[in-house]
């Protein structure tokens, strides 16, 4: 499978007029990469948890720090405990350009998220490293620390962190603070870290779709417009607990009636708004949670996401209002409370465009859409433009141990890192 | 405030015309009672967790024992942990009546629930003892061992504990075998503890309604016409676990939309076909519970209970269907496991109309209304005939540390299961 899709995929790039199209990442390579680094942390039926700042963590990344220099890269851990190589570009006033994304995952996770394009970060340097070809910028490659527990690698290179932020605990238990430090940062050096706005030329990220619109459409590279803005409340129904077989329907103040009801009608809402927005109740909790006693009180969450701030804002200003309907017409007390909310970040346009152009001169089939899922471009994106390519996820699947992407797409989706790189170098923005 | 209701009750009694009433249990002793046995397992603003085989258990049931010696009668613990002590009948002809309740409690329950009934069977017993008023029946007070795990000690002298029902790991991390052991039963003993129907003339409970409807309707005493029957399942809707940003809202298979809507719509059901049926769904487990993934599972339980098996059945099977309705609505799947199914439970006509015509001639209003909780006494319907009598629960609480009953209830409850066991002692049924 692996060589017919590359062969394919060959075919289709030497079928282009660039010079540059002879330059082929290994594509049998990068996979047998994937499969190496998805075996630390990795438990049989459960998925790989390598939580950042775990010990499989640690391990999968110094396998990484083994495998660049194998590569003849010379990685460093920059004070956020980012994994950091740079190649040097043949003119001393071009800013680098950058490329990465991370390795740690969710708790029983999959081995595609991140990895992907760390990975392919790891193998477009080292293709342009063993072909000795010079860039005029030098390129960076970034694998970020700690994205899945908060983008802390990436913001810690950007708008930075609080005090709160190193305080935070960790999945791993650790705080961030002592995360840092397990990995080899320094949370001291955090200030002397900081990167300015202009201070790369562009920071470009492949990453699996994880979601389903690329194998729906069929299509193989997803050009990203952006990512979207996440506003996330908690909502908490309170009613009063009791006794479920002596309380007679009628004088009940039952939370989780609540708080169903709440999450029925507000999926209705956002269906209502359309797509491409997206709306979501992940966690409830139900107090004291017992088959034969009256919800006291349920805590729902409610998120939606989308490209663009109005739509957020409209449907969680409908969604705030249903809840108070709720609550008013079933006697229980509500309370939504803000915990989550970030601004859409927006692609760059030039790169969008230069993903598209090489795609196509590939002869990759491409949709352009949003990205649902937070990511450390986003971050990147302060203080450079930002472009990220997807590939696709199959079955959409993502955060879980059947998260897959065939060999081929992983081999599209670096060839085509490669290219936009090379000509986002020839072609500053 | 307990003055002042039992000078009240006192003379509501004086004015009955019948002997008996001549005899008053004492109720300020009741009380202060009540009040001693609370600190055992309370905790402050958690309510009183004097969980089954757990040491606050085993304090509170030595310090019942003693309580019981002071006042005259010799207790003693049977094979299956029940606390008993009978006073002696002067008819050796007549098999005893019975009277009794439970002194465990949930974790963080209350005051009241079964202990009401526990110490007034004590107070209705060291009353006949301290006045020397002789029954021809003997008085058997029983203080059931393990109510709130499961009926266990009144199980066990009716149906009996099978093998499992012994190796079940109780809530207080003891087995139930283990736990008999632990409060001086003796488990291997317990065949020869079990009673046969027709060995006791009758059984009357006193218990607090753990509901709401006395103090709605402004009434002292409910007759219990039974004690419901209960079935519940636990429903499993098994969707698709995803990312919350990145899968589209048309290719989501939501797992907590199919559990709201059933929660949602099982409740509009069981109101439809009316009181007093109740039906409830007190618990949602989500997996895996984050507010960014669509839930890829939701187990919620749902229960009925009715004083009628049709009715029973007849909600059961709507739900049922529902739950596969919006299932295959929703793409998802579905199993529902029956968890818990017991069988509906009529009191004695003949006890209800006792405790009716005596609760009338001391004045009491009373309300025929069924149990909504399972207790000791369905148990003991199996073998004997059967009466509860209930006095007002504050706002209808239960299980939960603001469960209380006023001091004046408690005294008219007492009072009228002695006025009621006279009754039953003088016409036997």
């Amino acid at each position: 499978m692996i060589t017919n899709l590359f062969a394919l995929l060959f075919t289709a790039v030497s079928a282009s007029s660039n010079a540059d199209s002879l330059l082929q990442i290994n594509a049998d390579r990068l996979n047998a990469n994937l499969q190496t680094l998805s075996k630390f942390g990795s438990q049989p039926e459960k998925g790989t948890s390598r939580l950042a700042y775990s010990d499989a963590d640690k391990a999968g990344r110094q396998w990484v720090l083994e495998e660049m220099t194998r590569g003849g890269l010379s990685p460093s851990i920059d004070a956020a405990g980012n994994i950091v190589a740079t190649l040097a570009g043949s003119d001393p006033n071009l800013k680098p350009l950058a490329t990465g994304s991370h390795i740690d995952t969710v708790p029983q996770g999959g081995n595609f998220d991140g990895i992907v394009g760390s990975l392919s970060a790891l193998e477009v340097a080292r293709t342009l490293h063993e072909s000795r070809k010079r860039l005029k910028h030098p390129l960076r490659v970034i694998l970020f620390s700690n994205e899945e527990g908060g983008h802390t690698g990436s913001r810690a290179l950007t708008s930075g962190l609080s005090e709160d932020d190193l305080q935070f605990k960790s999945l791993s238990g650790k705080t961030v603070e002592e995360g840092i430090r397990f990995i080899g940062g320094n949370p001291d050096q955090l200030n002397a870290a900081k990167l300015s706005p202009g201070e790369f030329s562009a920071f470009v990220e492949l990453h699996v779709e994880q979601g389903g619109m690329l194998e729906e459409k069929k299509k193989q590279i997803g050009i990203v417009q952006g990512i979207v803005g996440i506003k996330r409340w908690m909502i908490t129904f309170q009613g009063i607990q009791n006794h479920a077989g002596s309380t007679p329907m009628h004088l009940r103040k039952d939370a989780l009636l609540g708080a169903s009801e709440f999450v029925l009608k507000s999926q209705e809402l956002a269906l209502a708004l359309g797509t491409p927005q997206v709306a979501t109740s992940g966690k409830l909790d139900v107090t004291p949670n017992a088959p034969n006693v009256i919800a006291g009180k349920a805590v729902v969450s409610f998120e939606t996401r989308d490209l663009h701030t109005d739509n957020i804002a409209r449907l969680g200003n409908q969604v705030l209002s249903l809840a108070k309907k709720i609550a008013k017409k079933r006697k229980l007390t509500v309370q939504a409370d803000l915990v989550y909310d970030t601004a859409p970040v927006l692609t760059d346009r030039a790169i969008e465009n230069a993903v598209e152009s090489n795609a196509k001169k590939m002869g990759f089939s491409t949709l352009r859409l949003p990205s649902g899922a937070g990511h450390d471009a986003q971050e990147m994106a302060r203080i450079a433009p930002m472009g990220m390519i997807f590939i696709p996820s199959q079955a959409g699947v993502s955060h879980h141990k059947d998260e897959f992407t065939e060999p081929g797409d992983v081999a599209r989706g670096a060839q085509l890192l490669l290219q936009t790189l090379l000509e986002l170098d020839r072609t500053p923005l």
